[in-house]
């Protein structure tokens, strides 16, 4: 085989990216979609060349090599297994589940199946934090003592999506949760985590927060810190920097140009890249190279399931302590 | 009509570049392609889903709206002729001709029968660029007084390219040369120009040089300078600094990523991106999609065959300038 | 009074500091030096044109209108105590003492003598420090939300030091929080730090740690987060980042020069400055100044010795989070 | 000899700047002052506990080692003769004079005396552009190929000044004139120079510039470029770019501050500092230094008499272009 059939599941917003992406990949081809409204599945199958149909047929068909699903989270974990079992390779968008035991039987049964799954965590696959990532693997700055990572993002998404997305640290800081397991080499064993509503006070809830500050601390010793915020002014703020024993990296801001001008008030230059499909396209576009190639070479997949799982736990045990106000052993999720 | 038709005479590196962002361009076509070589006209027809035709075929064809010029210098002046007689929308690279009486008989044809003809300056294309030239417009340094152009390649091309190019001032500072038009917004009236043979002895020949320093003024008493060298080891320097009354306004260089690593010696980023298809491939794709809209709407096109005009004329005088080692006055040309 | 005259309890590294600021400051002289070593003592004077004194002599004399205490840390609060009931003004390096009832003990006799009391946080007096404040203070970032200070010495002082400092908290950190109240605007209410021994694992015991990470939150959920450690190879890196409803402000590291080097290993900046008495000799220039100013004119000081007290119950807190690996209200200390 | 005893011939702005380093080099001391006016001359003498002489008396002084030359312009060659011939080692602001063959005629009779002279061509002491020489001589950037200047002051000086000060090229451009032949290690030896009124249009007469764009050639083709103008709105604007066969290094501004401020309106950093005084005060105190340690030493001193002839002939060189608009070479002058 020499290009992968793909199947949509999912045709809202991040699946036209991946649609996007898919369609930029040489040896990958978009064959079906199927989504619960026609309209967005149409219109993504006529852009592609595809064929609307139901997800099991898609599950069903000798055409379709692998799957991506991109639906409403309560359905992933449902599709995964469903997928596995029907033999398809499987992208899924993070989360797996918000819920860690759910988390924890799919898997199983992927497992069981002698599944493929890779998770959605795009950041992986961002060029800069692949450099930076390079640069420890190649000794530059020593051991990893710290990583610092700040994830700030333009503005909230509305106001419903927060309140049902299993909270900040689920929904957002998991993505840092992969980020400072990336790059720390080693698995965190606590984790402290403070949030509140700073950005809009008709946040409420239990873990209704939009503003928070986390520490996680592995076996050894060595600490990352994650500093978030539902808002930025300046634009979409993604750095990581990771101080080691000989010295430090850190992957910076991507500014909208390269244009600075001076005059008596200082010198200026541009906001950030405002948007995170424009931050990281390029990601996406690697993201989904990277799993056609290990689909067709049956080679193994990376972030795997096990990721995804490893980073709700964290997500879990920062819920907890922001709530608890206390420090949470990861061995309690 | 909705799509434009373009054949692209010429299927070597920068035609495929074209070729490529026709592809990406919603509303163009290629459906014809033609080059003296039969592997690389039939690779890129196979490519991109066109056929193989002459030149003279092209010219005759109804299903060809515009055609694009990448072949060698020496046809293009000829190319442009044939193809706004033929009723074709033209897009040539730069430049036109090296001998100026040429250009000018060509685009005096040009404007008997009409034509439209857009040259390729793409540096005018490029956001950065476009965004300095912006905040120039919207005031934000007041009159220009100075353009400062540092423009060196990552390393120089075949020593034969340069023997027979026309010299450095016609083959690469032209572009250069067209910037500072771009920034200036005025024309200059003179020009005083050095070169050295310096990163490579075997260049010889009276305009045989690799690196330059040349001065542009005005009417008006508003200067450019520029900066070239064939040789950069630190990447492909790109970067245009404007001083006007009221404050400075630059477009810095674009590195290979956003990584620094910090240690006992230092900060260090990453060298500039290397290559000149990497650094302005969006500036080449806006390029493409300008012309593909205006000759669509048959609204004007820019950079236009005059500006290719201007900045040869410019050209010529540095050469004569460095030549006789005298300030030139371009109305000697 | 036009000039104020000073003795200096201390002729050690930070004294010396001290002295040399008091030399430079128009409206201040250095009139008398104790140490419980001679020789440092008389060099101090005789550079100085100052007499060496004893601690009493300088307590009763008449012609000393201030002391500076720069003696070890389990002196301070005496000799605080013994100034003001002498009636000198009193400035005195950090800490005031590194047990929290010792300090309140002391304020309490400083207030009941109407005691004139500042402390030693130079870094409040750093010019860029202050901008940062100062744009705050203008509105420009709107309302603070989160502060991130990254903290880190360009090595560990000798082990001995650290082992008998009162830990990485109440020696090193205590500037960072004080930085935080600073930059906060609002006092902390709780803490959670993480410390490890990264650096030197000779150092032991039960706060014997070089490495931390620290989170500070107050009762409106503002947070400050801090990053410290005893080694940073490429200098001393001293950065405050606070992020607001309305923008964020930075204030970045000082490089040793702006010479950049650019090949084709990348670009390379000089690393940071690499002592504190570099890095903040303008701070404590202004510091002294400072003092000086508001010793003559009968104004108030600061920092306190509240800021002092302030700092050091969010070290005991810190201390304590860290040992009991726990959140600490900072109203259990 | 272990302290070096200096009298101040000329007690302007620079005379002051010069006085205060003095002041603070341990083994110089400011024995006389000599001024035509006596205000200034009392008020220096009085604050560095000096004494007012007349120029005669300081000449004929045996507790006067050294001179420094403050006065305007049109003494200071007198000045040097006089001081060499009354044995008084010479330290002389730049320019000798404003006429080649006085300069000439002048440097003949410190050669005949066996005089020591220095020029004040300050900028070589920055530390900033010390280290960038520093960076060339260990071969960071190979053979140096190109050099760009930019020197922009903050504002104009009065325009009477200007008007008589011999022109830009004379006044201003020659501490550029003298750093091209220090980063270049190469004599140039013809000159290129564009000059317009553009930031004051009450600037008259042949060489009433305060815009200027100069080309600098050698024998074996380096080239140098400088950019000048006596108006920049953010700031004192002087960066030096050297551009060699392995690379590039250059050194940057410095800013009034290390803050910046991200909002909606992008990224601001402080403008630059404002004055020379501020900017090169670090290389003020260098430059007496090395006076002083050579004085003493006997040993050679740097930049000599001829280092400011040189600089003088392309200032005559650059102007004489400027007029007649043509390549001016050095052997001309």
């Amino acid at each position: 085989m020499t290009t992968l059939s793909i199947a949509m599941l999912g045709a809202g917003r991040i699946g036209k990216v991946h649609a996007a992406a898919i369609a930029a990949t040489p040896n990958a081809r978009l064959v079906a979609v199927a989504d619960a409204f026609v309209e967005p599945a149409e219109t993504m199958a006529a852009e592609h060349d595809a064929e609307v149909r139901t997800i099991d047929a898609i599950m069903a068909a000798d055409d379709v090599d692998a799957i991506f699903i991109t639906t409403p989270t309560d359905l992933h974990a449902d599709l995964i297994e469903q997928g596995v079992r029907s033999g398809k390779k499987v992208f899924c968008e993070k989360p797996i589940d918000l819920d860690v035991q759910r988390v924890r039987d799919c898997l199983a049964v992927v497992a069981a199946e002698g599944g493929v799954l890779m998770v959605g965590f795009n950041r992986r696959f961002d060029p800069n934090f692949q450099t930076l990532r390079a640069r420890i693997d190649a000794g530059d700055i020593g051991t990893v003592e710290m990583v610092t990572i700040t994830s700030r993002d333009p503005g909230p998404p509305p106001l419903e999506y927060m309140m049902r997305s299993g909270g900040l640290f689920k929904d957002m800081t998991i993505h840092d949760f992969d980020m400072a397991r990336y790059m720390l080499g080693e698995e965190p064993v606590a984790v402290s985590a403070f949030g509140s509503a700073l950005v809009d006070p008709a946040i409420t809830g239990p873990i209704g927060v939009d503003s928070a500050a986390i520490t996680l601390v592995t076996a050894s010793g060595t600490m990352a810190q994650i500093s978030n915020s539902r808002r930025a002014t300046y634009g979409y703020d993604q750095r990581i920097e990771v101080h080691g024993s000989a010295g430090m990296a850190r992957a910076e801001n991507l500014h909208g140009n390269t244009v600075e001008v001076a005059g008596a008030g200082g010198y200026t230059r541009a906001p950030l890249m405002n948007f995170f499909l424009e931050r990281y396209m390029p990601a996406y576009q690697l993201e989904v190279q990277t799993f056609v190639d290990a689909a067709l070479d049956g080679g193994p997949v990376a972030p795997t399931g096990d990721d995804g799982l490893q980073a709700l736990i964290i997500a879990e045990a920062a819920t907890r302590s922001h709530l608890e106000r206390r420090v949470v052993d990861l061995s309690e999720i």
